[in-house]
């Protein structure tokens, strides 16, 4: 079955895609299907690439300056006020390698181990492992599933919160439900935790992969009693497809915020980011949205297919379409599979998804599909999936489907 | 008059050096020429932008992995066996973003306010400024002045040493004297952490860059019981220049420090390191040796020169030639400047050197040049000290001298 586009010229073949050398085509024999780290097989926006390409043909790799040109933090605040009418200050901006870093030194910063930190489960795994890591307790205020959608579920919230709360980590767009939360559910979440004086960590790392008819709303612009305790972290390398070059940000929402992580946390623990990680961000954020738009396109066609062959040819999964990002979370409890899923799918079907166990304690029967793929890329991947279904019901002895499938097409 | 080797490929000329958007070249006016932070004015070792231009070509900016490859842990190791005779395990290597971030992690880690940290003044300032950012209280052991070279006074730190000095900071070899500290130095500073009990961080990050005749000595091969208490911290940014790039390490003696370490300093809170960054530092490790021994032979003429021209040209400057690094420490105290001499050069000879004050309390009169550059550049720069002290003794009214200097040859 053809996807719903034409083929995009940042649309990489299943061979470009393997002569990469990063984790998502290399973890896995090369027989399997990777959808599952989020990685987009898509090449980078041509601006970002001019910029990399101008420091490398000039071997730039010195301390670095940039003296007169648009610092990362001018870059980050005006793309904000452009896109989403917030007003960072570029002055409260800590750069940092990635967002895990920068969750860690907020839970050191503001808590204590035994304290209790607010999360919405599923949710991204290493926020848990960072939990775990630092002895800190998950307060759990998981996703309610309304039917149609997940929702936050804020009478559950204040319930749990209790005295030993101290932070609230606020995952929007949400990951991996997809769910762009809407200004009602953040304030419910925002006005909680200045009743009960949290930190709030916003995570806001998804916003550039919004679908057609949503909108981000940035939790520091909700109320200035929420934006003066709020940590939002963010980075260009998940819309624009550029994790390996670890550039990130905190921003906080007051000095005196800022002031009471440094005494825990001086700047220079969180080390430096590298010239080439700036470049790449800054042209991006800047001159990046062109490429953008179009890779939205293709994304939107995805996530329809995705939504599309479900129904059609895996019945008994359910799934909601995301709002946004390029994550399709699936519940395959109905299956009755004779292993976890990710573990079926893996080798009966021989495509990698991760595994909904990692995002919480209620997924086990979850698998977390990427679709920031080609579109044919994405078909053969759902078809090795239904064809593994169909096998396993037929009774099947679990031979790989896969040696049936045409080849890819690429 | 002219350098006493030829021109080598990697001598960047002035317009080249003035193309690129570093710190170095730009922090001043473009009639100073810059000699002041440690980058050289050198384009990298072959094999270090062939790796750079192998993931650029791919726009391979994706998670890493590097399955299969020879990694950063690995590449470290071997290159310290073969150049050190010193077998760290790779297993005891956290990557971090650059030396400093190191420092600031292990003072937090093995140190309270108000606790002692021992370093040999004059010193690198941001061991200084991490010191003040800490609330950790220096403990001075300055280097002694021999007369022809400068030493460690081990008997000086045996008595300053108490109870609450926690940390032994060990610049081997050292910025910005430029000693190459012998094993009998080392051993009694080992020694006297292993009685009193201090952590030991030896920053070895210029062992690259030995002149001949000098032999580095690894701080943690001296004996296991000093090895068990070494954090190493190390970089090919320095001797490989491309310190924009962000890659650096971490090696810790034995498996407990490490987990001491730990307990403070989880290993996601150091960030992680860019893909670039790790390639090229692997590429440098493994095949870049050749390159640098063609930039040592420059260095080493280079330090020959500044030593000849200040005998004969800046009578009154007390200057050591450096064992290694490519960095002059010039004490300009019987000049009797009207300025301090940093000031007194940028103003007088539009020459940009470190303010020695930055370096420790009794420096207030040194300077640190930094002669990684072309035998033209460096000529240039010298020749424009000259003019200005002599401008000065005639009374001058501190008219620039460098109108009257021929144009720089690059």
């Amino acid at each position: 079955m053809e996807s719903t586009t034409s083929v995009q010229p940042f649309e990489l073949s299943v061979e470009a895609c393997r002569a990469r050398r990063g984790t998502k085509w290399n973890k896995y024999p090369s027989d399997v299907l990777p959808a599952w780290v989020a990685d987009m097989d898509f090449s980078v926006a041509e601006p970002i690439q001019e910029a990399i390409e101008r420091l490398v043909n000039l071997g730039d790799y010195g301390y670095g300056a940039r003296l007169g040109e648009v610092s990362l933090e001018t870059a980050f605040a005006e793309r904000m006020e452009r896109r989403f009418g917030w007003s960072p200050d570029p002055e409260q901006v800590q750069p940092v390698s990635e967002l895990i870093q920068a969750l860690f030194s907020v839970l050191l910063a503001f808590s204590e181990p035994g304290d209790g930190v607010v999360m919405q489960t599923p949710i991204y795994p290493p926020f848990l492992v960072a939990l775990a890591q630092t002895e800190r307790r998950l307060v759990d205020n998981p996703l309610a599933d309304e039917g149609s959608r997940f929702v936050l579920d804020a009478a559950d919230l204040r319930r749990k919160v209790d005295d030993r709360t101290r932070i609230l980590v606020v995952c929007n767009p949400h990951n991996p439900s997809g769910r762009v939360l809407e200004r009602e559910e953040l304030l419910a979440l925002g006005e909680l935790a200045v009743e009960r004086d949290m930190v709030i960590v916003a995570d806001e790392i998804h916003a550039d992969l919004l679908y057609s008819g949503r909108r981000h709303v940035v939790m520091a612009t909700l109320s200035p009693e929420i934006a003066s305790r709020t940590i939002t972290i963010t980075s260009a390398t998940k819309g624009f497809n550029i994790p390996g070059l670890r550039c990130a940000l905190m921003h906080f929402g007051s000095p005196e915020l800022r002031e009471r992580f440094r005494r825990t946390i001086p700047d220079r623990l969180l080390g430096q980011v590298n010239v080439i990680g700036i470049d790449a961000t800054v042209a991006a954020w800047r001159h990046g949205q062109p490429w953008l738009d179009r890779v939205m396109t293709r994304l939107s066609a995805n996530r329809e297919r995705v939504a599309e062959f479900v129904a059609a040819e895996l019945p008994g999964v359910r799934h909601y379409q995301p709002e946004a990002t390029y994550l399709a979370w699936l519940d395959c409890g109905a299956l009755d599979l004779p292993s976890s899923p990710a573990e079926f799918f893996l080798e009966q079907a021989r495509v990698g998804l991760n595994d909904g166990a990692d995002f919480g304690p209620a997924s086990q029967s979850c698998v977390r599909l990427n679709f920031g793929t080609s579109g044919a890329i994405l078909e053969e991947v759902l078809e090795r999936m239904a064809a593994a279904v169909r096998a396993s019901r037929a009774g099947g002895n679990g031979t790989r489907q896969s040696s049936s499938r045409p080849p890819i097409r690429s």
